[in-house]
Order: C-alpha cells, then structure tokens, then sequence
C-alpha cells in the first residue's frame, strides 16, 4: 500500500494484538484514539502505564492488587476458613457478583496444560499450600472451570490437600438457570441427572 | 461490587469507551494489559500518544499524514487532475486497497447530515473548491458512502462544482462481486438494472 501513516499503523498494530480484535476493529480503534481530545487520549495512556505499575499480586491470594494485601484478605467480616481457589481474576469478579460467598479467594492464575507447557510449578500452588498449613482453613472450594485442564487441575491439588485435613470441595456441575434442556449437551446433562436433588 | 481494583477499573472504562467494545470485551483487553511486559506496555501507550500528537491533516487534501502533506498528494506520479471525494480518511485506504486509482483525494471528515448537527461548513469543503478553483482538475469523483447523507452530499458537492467547469461523477452502484443476486436489496438490484452494460 502506497499510502502508509507510521504512527497510525503503529497503533492500529497495537491494537491488533489484543484478544479478540481484528483488523478493522483495530482499526477503528485507532481512528477512535485519533479523534479524542488531547486531555483524553493523555490520560488513556497513562491509565495504561499506571495499570501496569501500580497493580500487584495479593501476597496472601495472589489476586491483583493496588495494596500489598487486597481488600478481600484485609476484610475482617470474610470467613478465613473458606478458600476458593480460581483460575483467573475475573473469576473472582464473577464469584462476587453472586454477593452468595463471604470466603476468601486464592488465584492460580492458570492451570495445568502440559500441551502448553504449563505445570504445577507456574501456578500460585505453593502460596495456596502454605497458606493452608499455616491457618485455620477449614474447606477448599477447586472452583475451576469445568474444562479438561481446569478438572485435572482441581484433581492434582484436591490429591495434594486432602492429607492435610481439609475438605476440599468442587462446584455443582447442572444446567444453567435459564437456559432450555433441549439445547444442553449430553455431558452437562447427564451431570445434571447424577447430581439431582430431593425437593 | 466490594472487590474493586481501581487502578483495573479505570483502563477497562478506558477501552469501554470505543466504538464496538462492550463490557467483558474492555475487560479482557485490560487484562491482556496487565499481563503485557512492561516494555510493551510502555509502547502502547507512547504509540497513543503519538499518534494524537504526530498525526496531522494534509493540508491540501486533508488526509491524515505525519508531514504538512500527505504522501499521496506529494507524489508527482499522481494524477493531480482527478480528484476523489469521500468521507473518511479509511476510504482512500479502502480506495488505494484496489491499486485501480491513480489520482487524488480529498477527505470531507464527515457527511452533510442536519439530524446530527452537521452542516457544510464542518467538513473540508472550502478547501475542496479552493483546490478546484486554483489548479488543473477536470474531473471529481464523489465517492461518499451510498447512503441517506452520502447521496445528499455528494448532490451538495455537485451542484458547489458544476458551475466551476468541472466534470462530476458518482461510483457505479450494482450487485457487489461474488454476491449473489438472491440476497441483494431491491434498491442495489435496480440501480444495476438500470446502470446495465452493454458486453
């Protein structure tokens, strides 16, 4: 293309990069950033930069944080007996959305992948087996996504901390509320059968 | 929501912000942010900046360059005689994409469109006929989109010009290549009844 503006490309680059973002949405982006006021398009890039700096892992959950310790593990009125342990940070997000769970979190940030080179040893395992022998941690919840990784991985550590005296817990597995039986598929379903309940 | 990292919060409303992105969306780019080296990070956001600060508008066709004209309207090789009309900068882009042009542009930055408060005097008009008025143009192409406010200005431009001497053509409308015509609106089927040629 004969017609080429450097620092246009270069953005529309960047922005190509993200998950999820082709070509043409990059490229509204860009022209987006391109008509924002000065003041704007300033306090975008710094609010990337600052992102970058000033968020930190929990030393306790390795949640991301702005403090040494997130707001979660400070919070006296949280029940410290209870550790839900994730994937992902926006797994905790979603969790707290249901206002239903007064425990505490520990992010793996990851799961076991063998295929993408990902072992035990990458994930925040140690911080969680540390945490568990030195407290009163009474139950893990492995709530993981229910994918082939994220299973094996609520296994591996399920085996890991068993001999340490704590239940460990996954979520139910059933059919979304709301959702049709007609469009569920069979695995979801028959999970659904085994795990029914007496009404 | 009790768990809130404000620093998090602040680049997803950033993203949130752009055309097409939604919430989850403006999420998972600012945890791709996040987990960025921060090497990267720091050319993301310089290339945000840059972009504002070093991107320009050509000033004889106004489109976007890094210089005080473009690179289009500097190259001799170009047919300074034929000028192309049309709305935005990602037009020539698109327009260039066909390497079946070979004259110049020129970006109005918009349509005539009163519902949102635009009017001739917001685009790029009087630098348009002050172009047609001092050189050697014979011909321009109102290129803007086929839609309501396109056609009305691209009528607009046409009576601006004729009067000036100079030939004003609009693109053929018809059935896109490798369409098929089952699908194609009423209106685009007549116009390319109508626009029929002789093979």
């Amino acid at each position: 293309m004969s017609y080429n503006v450097a620092a246009l490309s270069k953005l529309v680059e960047q922005f190509e990069r993200m998950p999820g973002i082709g070509h043409k949405s990059a490229q509204r982006m860009a022209f987006y950033v391109i008509n924002m006021d000065k003041e704007d398009a300033k306090s975008f890039a710094s609010a990337i930069e600052e992102a970058h700096d000033k968020i930190l892992q929990c030393k306790i959950c390795c949640n991301l944080t702005q403090e040494e310790v997130c707001s979660l593990c400070s919070n006296d009125s949280r029940d410290k007996s209870v550790i839900c342990v994730v994937e992902d940070p926006r797994d905790v997000m979603a969790i707290e959305r249901t206002h239903d769970y007064d425990g505490t979190y520990h992010v793996l940030h990851g799961v076991i992948s063998p295929l993408n080179g990902i072992g035990p040893d990458q994930l925040s395992l140690k911080e969680l087996l540390s945490r568990i022998g030195s407290s009163e941690v009474k139950e893990v919840i492995l709530a993981t996504n229910p994918t082939v990784e994220g299973e094996a991985t609520a296994m591996y550590i399920s085996k890991l901390i068993k001999p340490m005296g704590v239940t460990a817990s996954r979520l139910a597995y059933g059919v979304p509320v709301g959702a049709s039986l007609e469009y569920a598929d069979e695995v979801t379903l028959s999970r659904a059968l085994e795990g029914r309940r007496i009404i």
